[in-house]
């Protein structure tokens, strides 16, 4: 057995997450540990749930991070607003919205699929139809930016949908929060989460979620108690609740706070708007140097997410060969297809703080080399066009 | 909106956890962020469960962290061995007892408790009796290091007895890895779960688990899909158990995993036995100070933690105003009671990296010196008589 330290490689993350982190970020982190209940921590909670707000565009009371990954993030949504023999439309056009038909079906409630091809954005005319013929459904979930694949749906419209039909939403904004917009006030969304390894450029091993008050008065007027004693809110909000009083909970994962913390103080400094071009800049370069490698993006070009790319990996080109080569002379990991997707898709992540142009033609350059490698002889067209598409895209 | 870097107090941890956590820790977890699918990173998962193999003394192939706090640990030890039905038998002599209480309740199962005073040790004459009375009981839960009391129960007994009437284990330890004997194997227990902010020195957020083959038996032939997705054991093995090969359940949190490694590290270069000597060496002279100044210590002296000294609250000292003056005036930081136990007694730590000879004495000369002032006017002796009496003890 090793006694010794661990010391990982400097890699460049430009895969679905964890993105690269903050120099901030990881020194924030660092600072000396102080109590769950100090009063000097609880100043940093209360700062913390503002920041949250800013990111998510709400004044939800209920607005802080779940003390565990995003998966657990989505659970406490679905945990805290099911009752057994609820119905809920899970719309799925990726990975997560089948994990979110398995989070309703472990609460013993129904759920009722609105299915979408993968890498394509979910079709409203179907939720509207599902939404009409079942009008005992209680909640509309649905995923706004598929990490799986790098789509992104229209939430303003799918909650709005959700409303007429006096359903509740749960929305997954893992991959979105910080790079594209979210605007939980102005979607009217119902109970929110995110993660923290995407776009805040944060540490992994956090949920931010946020609910709306509607959201809130459905959870108060449960008739069972929730499932999980860990995910329960009306005992977790003892703790992250408003007013003076802190009551003890689980103990908080103090220094994955300060990392966000500071995440989220960087996010404020640059903007939120700022950061959503910042994304859309270097998508745009990004594009242009694909397809000008003569490979493709999979999702057609109004349904894609700026900040995941889905690309087709072309014939004769293997996949794990070519990630690896990546990581072993690059030191730079992409992602790999999930599911149905596995073999055919690379996703490549230009997320928060890896989102620049330093990334940009890192990608390009050593995916050009790696492709016409001597493990991959797949034609990309002429010698360095790749990053001159880009570089050509940055001067416009 | 604050949108300034959180910068903490460096304060000295002497509560109930989280404890003081090592620099070597801090500056591990800041090292850069890689992927979770890494090969580099699998291999570090691979020690790190070697290491918390030797934490636990077993041999047991399922021995991970979860990726959530203690009380998710907890949670995931009861979703993965319950199903609807069973019937458990929970012993409570403080706080923890009654959460697994709720644990198993919301499970759907049935708990059977046995109740034992706050402050002192789990009867096993009435485990035994509440055994032979409930034969078809499945799981006998208990604590084998009550946070909120410093207490330690004989896991070694209560083991044996469950085993004699053909039930499984569940064991919290979350207060007493690293700190005071614990031996997986030797007392069979078939489901243990620790915390990493207790006598480990790692920051909070982390749930190391350890499940027997027989525990694992039991998860394999469930009739019921575990009620939660993110603790389901099934899914997270996925990613967690052995072989090469590493499917996807959620985003490890990566920088934490590395602040648990080299926890981890720092105990094994120490050794277990060294550890457990090193908190009964400070725990004695802790108390010898204590007594000196005719303080009292709430737990009989056989049944005491030597890492969590209750201390009683002497008449006509103000609990918070003292514990608040420590803050304050020496950035110390000490427990409060819980529940029953509230305004009652303090909780003083002596855990992992904050176990040592400077704090002991730090503590006794700063509680002298706040009870003797003047918003709590308790006479204590002789000025300076409870660090001599830890000096006299360490000198023996």
């Amino acid at each position: 057995m090793s006694t010794q330290s661990f010391h990982p490689p400097q890699r460049t993350l430009m895969g679905p997450g964890p993105s690269d982190v903050s120099p901030r970020v990881l020194e924030a982190m660092s600072r000396p540990t102080i109590g769950h209940l100090d009063p000097v921590f609880v100043t940093m909670m209360d700062e913390l749930k503002d920041l949250l707000r800013y990111a998510f565009q709400t004044s939800n009371e209920l607005t802080m991070p779940v003390s565990a990954p995003g998966s657990a993030g989505m659970e406490t949504c679905f945990a805290n607003l099911l009752e057994p023999g609820d119905t809920v439309i899970v719309c799925q056009n990726g990975v997560f919205g089948g994990r979110m038909k398995e989070n309703v079906e472990r609460c013993g409630a129904t759920a009722v699929m609105v299915e979408d091809d993968w890498g394509r954005t979910i079709d409203p005319d179907k939720v509207e139809d599902t939404l009409k013929a079942n009008p005992n459904a209680k909640i509309l979930a649905f995923v706004h930016a598929e990490t799986s694949t790098g789509v992104q749906s229209d939430a303003s419209s799918l909650c709005a949908l959700a409303h007429q039909h006096d359903c509740l939403t749960i929305v997954d904004c893992v991959t979105s929060l910080g790079g594209t917009p979210v605007q939980v006030d102005e979607w009217q969304a119902d109970a929110v989460y995110s993660g923290t390894q995407k776009c805040l450029s944060c540490v992994p091993g956090l949920s931010p979620i946020t609910f709306s008050d509607r959201a809130m008065e459905s959870i108060q007027n449960r008739k069972t108690r929730v499932q999980s004693w860990f995910m329960d809110l009306n005992l977790v909000l003892g703790y992250w609740g408003g007013g003076g009083k802190r009551a003890y909970h689980h103990t908080a994962p103090v220094n994955s706070l300060y990392a966000l913390h500071e995440a989220l103080v960087i996010l404020k400094e640059e903007g939120l708007e700022n950061a959503w071009q910042r994304h859309e800049l270097h998508h745009q370069a990004l594009r242009a140097g694909i397809e000008a490698m003569g490979l493709t993006l999979v999702v057609p070009e109004n349904e894609r997410l700026p900040q995941l790319n889905a690309v087709a990996i072309p014939d004769g080109a293997e996949d794990a060969i070519i990630r690896a080569q990546l990581l072993a002379d690059y030191n730079l990991e992409i992602g790999a297809g999930l599911g149905p997707m596995a073999g055919k898709i690379w996703r490549v992540g230009l997320m928060g703080h890896a989102c620049n142009k330093r990334n940009v033609l890192l990608y390009l350059g050593a995916m050009e080399a790696v492709l016409n490698g001597l493990n991959a002889p797949v034609k990309t067209g002429d010698k360095g066009a790749a990053v001159a598409a880009a570089l050509e895209s940055y001067s416009n």
